[in-house]
């Protein structure tokens, strides 16, 4: 595999920056890879995995000689890590991402490191509720999406240089605005994750005569409650960020659900089974992960 | 394993019922065990897999000689079946169930099969959004719960009777009221069904710039999204069956999902982390899936 970069920082090598990291040295992308982060722990476990060639966290350190740096925290922290990076950045360097969220952050990165050089905003659908350097894996990215989300003034060649970045960890890259981006991955991921946490709120309390509910969880509950094991500061930071799109998803949710409930509550049999069918039908189109 | 049944009829031979049948011939628990339903090529797929010793169409040739009837139709199907197998029951014959609503169930089965024998209610906490003999293997209940459902009626060595089949077959057998278990299963099992099938059908058909949502569905999606492939027919049924206790679960949901919203309505980091680590915290309990 042919070098794309001299030198890549990963700021925030848990699942998706470690799994990047590593991808990226096991095909021998990149001249070195470094990751910083906050946590001494975590940092010591991407080292000792060997997902990166070394971890700092000092932000000077982090960049300096680097050509491409991702954010993988949360993405709360973009703007502020981009505050800290840019002194010590050299001119030309890529700054992206792997955030769910684009519009907001993408508009934070392009004012903060104006003058340094080029932004392109990414997002690869990949990851699980695990976290950590300690779950990364170097295939993660392989045969799922990535999506890239230029703007208007979006450098072309950054851009060729962030997809070619995804495509050789496997990745099939697609590009969209950040808008439509938004709007997608509220539908697709950030609502089932507010309803799996709402799920999970609502029943975790409730006894019913001394029974704690949450003991007769069944296959069928934990797989729609997995997601809510997510890390909460990532999702806490992806529902603020992305909180109007997700605002409208949930608005056609709630339409969906009070049409069943109406249903149920009519004991309407044709009607309902008719809208069951019609919703198991399209869940059957997304056919099985391949995990 | 010693002889529980000279024979055993089991109505519905799909996933839970045709498992039970495969389970207790490999157990060698019934002298003979007879499949009846109504689809014939459901039925050839149960014979040709061995689930059963034979199978029949007709109720009649379906319960004559049977000392168990277990019904494992989708729940709508359960007063009429007893009706139809009445007249030909001899003195005695158990009639119990795999329903997963049981108030209903239970008066509708206790009226059908006054005079004719005792009734218990059963159900076991097992199976999956597969359907269908095909999907039927002998230990789907093994390290599952099975919960009996007596009532002040119920006769006490046919409750006996019925526990030693399940556990047999490898369920751990818990007994309580009725209405227990439908408000324990409306929260863990009938609500997170309808949230399911309601968000598939929010998303199925938005499109964003003429993008299929669900081509964008990474794993968290189907994970949340899997028990919306459940057949529409039994989850019409147990949704109508325990329409007043899942409609109070949907009440306890809605105020959950109200609350996670407002809090991102008004940008409240802080209380929106507090809410979703809490339900994280809440879904760790729950532990892993066994499967």
């Amino acid at each position: 595999m042919t070098q794309l970069m001299t030198r890549l920082t990963v700021a925030g090598v848990g699942l998706v920056g470690g799994s990047l990291a590593l991808a990226v040295r096991e095909a021998g992308l990149a001249g070195e890879v470094v990751g910083f982060g906050r946590s001494a722990g975590n940092l010591d476990v991407a080292r000792d995995r060997g997902l990166v060639d070394r971890v700092t966290r000092d932000p000077a350190d982090a960049v300096r000689g680097a050509d491409v740096v991702v954010l993988a925290t949360p993405v709360g922290a973009f703007a502020a890590l981009a505050e800290a990076f840019r002194p010590h950045a050299r001119p030309g360097t890529i700054l992206t991402d792997v955030g769910s969220v684009k519009t907001e952050v993408v508009v934070a990165l392009e004012s903060r490191w104006r003058g340094i050089g080029p932004v392109v905003g990414g997002h690869p659908i990949a990851g699980s509720e695990a976290s950590g350097a300690g779950a990364a894996r170097a295939d993660l990215f392989r045969e799922r999406r990535c999506i890239l989300t230029p703007t208007a003034s979006t450098d072309a060649a950054a851009l060729a240089r962030v997809r070619a970045l995804w495509e050789a960890v496997g990745a099939s890259v697609e590009e969209m605005p950040p808008a439509a981006h938004d709007e997608l991955l509220a539908r697709v991921s950030h609502l089932p994750h507010v309803l799996a946490y709402a799920l999970v709120h609502a029943v975790a309390d409730v006894r019913v005569g001394g029974r704690q509910i949450l003991d007769y969880a069944g296959s069928g509950f934990r797989d729609t409650t997995r997601i809510a094991a997510s890390p909460a500061e990532v999702w806490r930071d992806i529902a603020l960020a992305n909180a109007d799109a997700l605002r409208a998803a949930l608005a056609e949710f709630r339409l969906s659900l009070d049409r069943l409930e109406r249903l149920i509550a009519a004991g309407d049999r044709v009607g309902l089974e008719t809208m069951l069918a019609s919703a198991r039908s399209a869940r059957e189109r997304v056919g099985r992960d391949d995990e």
